[in-house]
């Protein structure tokens, strides 16, 4: 099967775009881009809404929902399905095509949607905390079911809650997408974390979680197996990192109790945001590893120097000249300010 | 005079933050910020309008307008401010501060604002080229005062038109501003280019426009001195670059015959953007080489491998989870259609 989308890379920055054009049609229909609102509530009709099955692409995994009724159909409380519309699609290994300074190959990978559960009305942070679990659950089940093949070197997961934030449908899914090599954003950081390390033999993620635990003034909240930090150089207003106190490369190998930990502190962040900041549209990022076969290439010590941790970028401003021309950003809210106010 | 604001530096990923508290307020300001729209139009109040000049801070420069009937206030045409709610202030060169792996440094720097026109409701698509050719005299003017000063490491000069690119006023209006140190972003380009340079003798920037003529698919227009471009490896629709054909590190070195045409090039882009794709929101950005005095410590050969360009991307879509956590982006139009629209 060939692939419908292609990876490019940029000859000065070394920063690759997917060129998706099949996500989108054609030039013009940017037109009308800024007032499409999606309808919400479950009587429009809505792909991942419960009795819509049959609409979304076959299931590759679901969790069971409590028993319905006789003749009534199968329940779930989250289904994961292929993404309809995939950024990149299933694959071999793909071949660099160079044509001069211009190089790209073809976009293969994995693209999955994790419909969180049946409701469309209710968002992650209405959840009870036992349903956030079995999001994680399904999570972890995806991330190492598509981590055992080793031609996708990155897996990112990802959710968009909100327009502003960039999701096209309003019922509540993470996105998990797998690249075939490893993001330059994603090498950075492991390079950054492995000169520490060979500096001081220990983790930049560890000691920097050290260090602002120390610090206390940006911790939101804390508990047995995570803590919930706005970092000292925020980019934006309230974003926010939850850490695993434990070292750890891969998300994957969170156990049963951190999980529940995570669900806990996710449950207690993403309500707080909602109530404080009038339900902001927002992003969810999972930072990890890259998988081991291709990262420990490149880095031997992979394991030691790679920390996971999630992130929660609230949309509140808007990315600007400044950033764009830079890379800095301007955050008008100190980190220490919005801890407090998480916090208070 | 003590800095309002601070820079930060990310330990992990090297970057730099702005946390400018000042400009915003108290936290909980961000409740209403989603539904807050900016009146529109000469009636409602607005600082940059004609008439309004005394409450700017005091003026900068400014071009003179037509002259105006006896007993009237002197009008312009572009007018330079210092911005009233700063994210940098100036000051002498800073001292950084680490404590542990945090680090800092006063905010010091410069932030001008570049006032297109007295009219309130005519947008730079709008303008007669010769009035694009006045403000970009004055951009000239300014960036060559504030390069002047070798405490600046970096100029920025950029225009957020519309409110989901970041402006706060409606009023056409460019930003300037000016930091101590060169962004990551700036400096990874231009390494880029040090090594094009070292192994090809040419500027990365001029080969790449070159190969890009060459293919022409993705080449929106062409004139006597430049060219605009939908680049190969595009992040959003219808980003479109304006390279000058004729290499230079600085865009204050153009002259008056290039800014004639660029004013031009600039007219048209503009006004294919805001026709075709329905007045969309945008960044306009500048990149150009940093202070020499500062740069050629870090390259020698600065002047060679540092190329000025000018860069719209058009706010279409959103940035969304994948992109914040691998520094992908996913575009869902291949420049080759983007450019075809544009030309046709």
């Amino acid at each position: 099967m060939t692939s419908p989308s292609e990876l490019r890379k940029d000859p000065v920055s070394g920063r690759w775009v997917i060129i998706a054009s099949e996500r989108s049609k054609r030039p013009d229909d940017f037109r009308p881009a800024k007032t499409a609102e999606r309808p919400r509530g479950p009587s429009t009709f809505c792909p991942f809404c419960a009795g819509n099955e049959a609409k979304t692409p076959p299931e590759i995994f679901s969790l069971s929902g409590p028993p319905a009724g006789p003749g009534a159909p199968p329940s779930w409380r989250v289904r994961v399905v292929p993404n309809k519309f995939p950024a990149v699609s299933r694959g071999e290994a793909p071949v660099r095509v160079r044509r001069g300074l211009f190089e790209s190959m073809p976009g293969i990978g994995v693209h999955e949607v994790v419909i969180e559960s049946p409701d469309h009305d209710r968002e992650m942070a209405d959840l009870p905390v036992d349903h956030i679990r079995d999001i994680l659950a399904t999570y972890q089940a995806r991330l190492r079911s598509i981590g055992a093949e080793p031609q996708y070197a990155y897996i990112q997961l990802f959710k968009n809650k909100g327009m502003e934030a960039g999701a096209s449908l309003s019922h509540p899914h993470t996105q998990i997408v797998a690249v075939p090599i490893i993001p330059k954003r994603v090498k950075e950081e492991i390079y950054s974390s492995e000169r520490f390390h060979r500096r001081t033999g220990d983790c930049l993620f560890c000691q920097s979680l050290a260090e602002e635990l120390k610090a206390g003034e940006r911790i939101v909240l804390k508990n047995a197996h995570f803590a919930a930090v706005e970092p000292f150089a925020s980019r934006f207003p309230f974003e926010t990192r939850i850490f695993p106190l434990r070292h750890a490369p891969f998300f994957g190998s969170a156990g049963p109790e951190e999980i529940a930990a995570l669900a806990e502190t996710l449950s207690k962040v993403l309500a707080k945001l909602k109530s404080l900041l009038a339900d902001p549209a927002y992003n969810l990022v999972l930072h990890q590893s890259p998988n081991s076969v291709c990262g420990r290439r490149l880095w031997p010590e992979l394991e030691r120097i790679s920390h996971w941790y999630m992130e929660i970028i609230p949309v509140l401003t808007h990315v600007a000249g400044f950033e764009w021309g830079t890379g800095f950003y301007i955050n008008p809210v100190a980190p220490e300010s919005a801890a407090k106010f998480l916090r208070d």
